[in-house]
């Protein structure tokens, strides 16, 4: 029984601790929060004790922290945890600074303990179907890969403003995903952006619609696009060309339903959110963080798939700066 | 709050439980079953009592009984619970015998007591958006509406001669879905059924594959066809034309995800069985029955839809036997 | 060089006259026609001579007659070009009367000439590869056979009044498709029909929303839907179960091109009607009749198919009107 | 009647003039082929004279000529035709210089006779459709535009070596797509590309996978792949995010059929190639051009057009040689 604390009681602190009260093999012991009222809301849920962050992480009866609060309050939990022999699932990004996680990856190699960067898109069960036939080698040698991530709607400008851009914030995703199916690191970065969906998200010095081309030290292409909206929902689409042959996930839509009139064949537009489209990938990978603490043959993302992602991030946001290509 | 008990721990008694302890509307305060491990393992699950089957009916503490017992014992519980004054949420099918359901329904409806039908596809989220979209006049009248449905292999033989046969065991559920998108009820059956899949089910008296024609007083069509055995998984889908239109809801695959070759697109089978295709169904109705016992405006599928498509399944298996349409 | 006379300028004179002119096997030597000008205009575009129907039936330098006449005129001309030894495209029906073609089977059979009943759909590439399929043994015995056919509207009154009612007319198609699934005969035929699209339709003795159930002596079972509308185009699909899988054929739409919007994904309606559904279908077909005369083993549609076809539309129409299914 | 000189008679040819032939408003007056017997067999096939290119270029009975030569002869012939007057289709590229176009562009200009370039996947009824809903303003502002483009299978080295390169080859029907579908001149462009598929295609000097990001000057952007193998047909695809929605155009499958069985639901490859997948924009597109020569208002693919997709494609191969975007 793997001994919980969950750090930060917000949206995505919610949806690992409905996950781990479903499961057999992991107990949330204690929660906490900036807020106290939200720890308490989710402490009484899961029937565990409110404690402080620093209580959690240096109590001798939690085995595994659940990093879910803000980004700039990663470096010095993560530091902590590491020092206090937790294992450790973190929210993505691990830190804005490649060079914090370079620090971090030190600190946690030095402990030992394990570290899950909860880059979730690897457990849906549509792109890991995919992954995995690339590794069953159905379609030979990857060659070509396309990633289209749509959000629904722009945030908050005030989001925009402290998201670190859009390559550091949304693509991030992407970046992780094309490394988990070019099985590949990737060295030129070319990324390109424009701010047309919102002309204040340009005036807040970023981009709303960007593409970016990645090249790896084999030859391995792959193109990534994102738009801040999508006005049929969020569109998530993976494609990986290989020697042998392709494969795709596509959307999934709300449900199954056509309507048949003069107008054609109409179907539903996809799951609108993150939530409902990635809900089962938000327990899939909690469980796989759960299985990995007792036997680490089970793959995870790591630490250093963390910093990879970001590099390239950093990498993309100097490229659309500069309009040259970025070598990593 | 609802304090609820659960009759039969097997597999749906489990599922439905799930669904209710993560509800905040109702609690299961005790459970039954025939055996007594059965019983103790999901009380602990669920941090409920175990008690007879007799004490639960009797109880003061509960206000609503799930009846998933073998259906033989149906009739004598839900006597009991209506005579309790207890809510009944009761699979299908009610009872074998249309007589008895009549019966129950004059107990029922004395005791005033709600009673739930489980024809759970009613709430699929598919097959209820075209449900809701033909109530909301999209296509107008319908006119014909087309169900298939397809196990993926057959029961053993063994359940087969106590199931009653296809067309009360299997196609009930269709029988039900007609009545729901049809608005009408049914006049006419003419039924032909064939054992192809295995020659000893039609030793058993039985048939694997069946297809039915029914019509309506104002001349509405339905054709349903059933089959045993479905290699590519749990086939499930129906379609409704109307004078305006057409609409459907397909099968839902166990991802998204396609591989392009030489041979084509190919992509996944149905998700393998109810269970898995009907989740979200199973989740959704007992959420209606919850709903239902504090707002009764809630629509919930009745002890007389239970005995329509009990009468719909007498009368197509006599139908095949006769070879002759069967007028209702 | 095969030496063609087609009998009938009309709408499908005119289509089989297009694929002829495109064949380097064959020459339309004359044309003919009740209304003199729709001869001379496919004459001249044909540069073939325009001639009297007796005179194409008799002349010697004719080796084929294509029939695309009104049907009352079906048995004079094909009596009349059996005795005269030419080869014979005959567009269905054959003849209205199942007593008339038993007796052209055996005109045609003394004279020993060819004979091609214009079941077209047999010819349709998609149809044509599920048939391919079936005979290759991809899904082992065929068990359950589903065939969907509606128009996209109902012809005019004064044809539905001449046409000999929606199963000899329309559902005529469907019945050889059924054969042409099967693999076998049919030995029992039972009809649903209402008058829903229009009640002139149901005031002139005809329905224009049809089912029909077929069964084989091995125990296949066929269901067959007709609407004489669908507002999103014609509708033309076919369905076949078997023992080892499924094998389908779905519509085939304007185009390819999707609209996605907040409404979600839309796609083109289906090709309008059978003129532009059926092209390549039509322009096969001409060329198997073709190839047929110098190699009696490409497989072609014949009179008994014709013969069969009609006789399980007489059985329909029967089923229909007497509410009892019909064993032929 | 437009009186039509065909030069070429290769399979291109082949294919306009099958058109032609089918068409009211247009004849076939002569051919001419560097190999005097294609030119005889297609004379034979069209009623047409044969006649050398000079003679056609500078005949009274020709109106206008369709260009179906080499690449490298195209700069003479248009110079002469120009010059006589002649209404010009041609084949792309129209020249491998874009300073050749330019000059060719004066002599047409200086001429005024019609130019159209034959960008044939404008004519595509999927591709057409998706521009006119563009130009209808269905999804306002066009965003970010996506273009698939693969081949069954790449040629041989001997046509790579004399092509120009996969960019002003291949993906110059992509840049045509593109500026079709953004409405707009490209003003940055940036290529990356590899030998995946042939080392040997390296060794030509060329690359065989090829990615390519352009931008415009109000900041849309597009991506385009290319790969010169797609085990699954000939792959072609395209997809329109704008500001209300998206608009993409599928791959044409060759048939609709589908089987499904245990490994899922499998449909069939993408029509082969190119003959066969735009078999519908080689029609149209003849007919645009014959329409557009009564009545100048139909829009065609100008010899503008051919410049800068031509100066898109050197602008490409000039990115990917130096790895750095390139500025138009």
């Amino acid at each position: 029984m793997i001994r919980i604390g969950i750090l930060g009681c917000g949206r995505i602190g919610q949806v690992h601790a409905r996950t781990l009260r479903g499961m057999d093999t992991a107990q949330i012991v204690a929660v906490s929060d900036f807020f106290p009222d939200a720890a308490e809301t989710l402490a009484k849920t899961c029937g565990a004790e409110t404690r402080s962050t620093e209580a959690i992480l240096t109590s001798d009866d939690i085995d595994a922290v659940v990093v879910g609060t803000p980004t700039d309050t990663h470096f010095d939990i993560i530091k902590t945890a590491a020092a206090n022999g937790k294992a450790i699932f973190c929210e993505k990004p691990v830190d804005m600074s490649a060079d914090n996680i370079r620090t971090l990856i030190k600190d946690v190699e030095a402990a030992g303990v394990p570290f899950f960067t909860a880059f979730n898109r690897r457990f849906d069960p549509n792109f890991a179907h995919v992954q995995s036939r690339i590794a069953a080698g159905d379609i030979g040698n990857v060659e070509l890969v396309t990633i289209l991530s749509r959000d629904p709607s722009p945030p908050p400008i005030s989001y925009i403003e402290s998201s670190g851009g859009i390559f550091r914030d949304m693509m991030i995703h992407d970046f992780d995903m094309a490394r988990f199916l070019l099985g590949e690191d990737v060295v030129t970065v070319y990324a390109a952006g424009s701010a047309l969906v919102d002309p204040a998200i340009g005036e807040a010095g970023d981009v709303d619609t960007a593409a970016v081309t990645l090249t790896t030290a084999s030859g391995k292409i792959c193109q990534i696009s994102n738009s801040r909206r999508a006005t049929y929902g969020y569109d998530q689409r993976i494609e990986v060309h290989g020697e042998k042959g392709m494969l795709r996930a596509g959307n999934v839509l709300e449900n199954t339903a056509q309507l048949a009139t003069a107008s054609g064949f109409q179907a539903a537009p996809t799951k609108h959110f993150f939530l409902e489209r990635y809900a089962d990938a938000y327990r899939i990978e909690m469980e796989a963080f759960i299985a990995h603490l007792s036997d680490p043959t089970v793959a995870i993302p790591t630490i250093h798939d963390g910093l990879a992602a970001q590099r390239m991030a950093d990498a993309a946001t100097e490229s659309w700066q500069t309009g040259q290509p970025v070598t990593l």
